[in-house]
């Protein structure tokens, strides 16, 4: 029920350039391995982009934002129209994303992929089927026709990034009450109780957490979707904003370009990504381990390791562009520091 | 037998600006604590610079350099001419700090603050009461003069720096053998034995890492230095560079300039100035976690906690230069985010 393109391979990791990335690390002028995970970072990225000179320069940001029906069901701490305002804060520049895509030189984004909103709002691209999702505690989230079309607007978002050639792509997302759904994704592809993904989300309290990991449990049971296909899963739970990321992120494995994904929710569209087209999970690069509690059990999943842990929980790509510049390091520590040949350095007998 | 501004009280953390930098994290448009360590880091920050805008924009980085007597007891796994070798590759750009620097648009000095170099090299600044220190392991390394010139060293390099107006200060370290000569000062310090604490440095093994141990402990013995004095410690087992950087370190400190302190020897570098001097401790910021085995114990005794964690082993500044973009990132969202109110965003109820 989704469109053909999101089952196609994407190309593989270039074993050539892997090889040779791995050769030159060992001749730069410092102790074998000195650089650890930025090392493997920058030999990774080489492997995936097919080059001598992995780069991390041209990293656009795309935010994807939507509503979500379970709302109605008492599960975020904040009201539902920061969704709608928030996206007007990315686009005046003053939320945490676009601070940060200012300071790295990345463009930015915003579509609106299933806000509540009635009307085109400034400075945002709308591409989406319908204003927000269904209220999933009471009937399935989306329909095929609705998900397929998060599916195009995720694709036609990378489509639009390409113009720029990026060697990298931030993907993030804004959506009061995604953390429910992105558990409740979560909950139903894992097969795991939501008690051990739902977390506290924008913070709600104990008791918060409690309720919502019950609304999930229910959902869940009433529309059988643990253990059920990917499509099933997030026609019955899932959210417009959190489908275009996983569009987006198989488009893009598909054109070669590596997504440096975010936290919970992006890391909840990956894993629906990586289970419907396992050739796009080499792709997949983690930026951070966020405070959310199902984090974490998403990432051990995708079989990834996040670069830093600073007990982020904010969304919006936030984590991914914060970890940006550790990527960045490694491309230009591999790319521009002297050989132990070139700068006369004395090697360590062999 | 230290000069007498090594002991001389640091300015204290601004409370004012500290009160208000916690009060304008909690107006910023994102639910509170989400940006986690780095709204902690901005707080910080503001409070040791004492202002109403953190900031890490002008952040030279120091390289001081020196030789290790201890090498003759073969400890490193590289040859001592790496020592000359690396100023000179620091000086052309070729290093991994080199690289670094640029990618930050950060200044970088070179000094040799004792190496074995007979003469001035191009690029660095030569300011060293000997060439190299004696050979611990059958005499003191450092006369209290040699400790004392190394000190004004350090601070020589501080107010070098001072006059580009530094937010921040990093300091880095080159010299084969200073694993095993942090070893020693960090085992003196803090009463462990050399086992607990001596690593693999550029990469000795399990055989070499045992004999370095053994080296340190008998030299801690033969000094019998074990619980003794700073300024006793610095002379029986300490180094010319590491003095330097202690020195650099309660100088900056003294002049209310932060320093992102780097991996094992600059940190043990930082345990000794704080030892001598308490009130330099609070701007002692860590930048990473290294690979060495050592360093979580001193990062432990000095009370801070790392913000990466990626395998780094690598010395210079490096990981501190790795490490600084995430302070740059506190500081761009602490100054450059919308308030709620700005924004017009719905706040949580109250």
């Amino acid at each position: 029920m989704l469109p053909e393109w999101v089952y196609r391979n994407c190309p593989e990791v270039s074993a050539v350039h892997r090889e040779a990335a791995i050769a030159r690390q060992a001749q730069l002028t410092k102790p074998t391995g000195a650089l650890g995970r930025l090392e493997q970072l920058a030999i990774e990225l080489a492997g995936l982009q097919a080059t001598e000179e992995p780069r991390a320069l041209r990293v656009p940001t795309i935010i994807f934002a939507g509503d979500h029906g379970i709302v109605a069901q008492g599960v975020s701490a904040y009201p539902q129209a920061v969704t709608i305002a928030m996206m007007a804060n990315f686009a005046s520049g003053g939320a945490a994303i676009s601070v940060l895509a200012r300071e790295l030189g990345s463009s930015l984004e915003v579509v609106d992929a299933g806000t509540l909103a009635q009307e085109q709002m400034a400075g945002i691209v709308t591409d989406k089927p319908r204003n927000g999702t269904r209220d999933f505690s009471v009937e399935a989230a989306l329909t095929p026709t609705d998900l397929a079309f998060a599916f195009e607007a995720g694709r036609r978002a990378v489509v639009r990034a390409k113009a720029g050639r990026p060697d990298l792509l931030i993907l993030g997302e804004m959506g009061i009450g995604n953390t429910t759904t992105s558990a409740a994704i979560a909950a139903s592809l894992l097969g795991v109780s939501a008690g051990e993904i739902a977390g506290s989300g924008t913070g709600v309290d104990a008791a918060g957490r409690a309720h919502k990991a019950r609304v999930i449990d229910a959902a869940i049971a009433r529309h059988g979707v643990a253990g059920a296909s990917v499509e099933q899963i997030l026609c019955a739970v899932g959210g417009l904003e959190i489908a275009a990321i996983s569009g987006a992120m198989i488009a893009a494995a598909q054109a070669r370009i590596p997504v440096l994904i975010d936290g919970f929710i992006v890391s909840v569209a990956a894993l629906a990504a990586a289970r419907l087209n396992p050739s796009c999970q080499p792709f997949q690069l983690a930026s951070h381990q966020s405070a959310e509690q199902g984090h974490r059990l998403v990432l051990r999943a995708l079989n990834v390791q996040p670069l830093i842990s600073l007990d982020l929980r904010l969304g919006e790509g936030s984590g991914a562009a914060i970890a940006l510049p550790l990527v960045r390091a490694a491309c230009a520590l591999h790319n521009g520091m002297a050989t132990f040949a070139q700068a006369n350095v004395p090697d360590r007998p062999a």
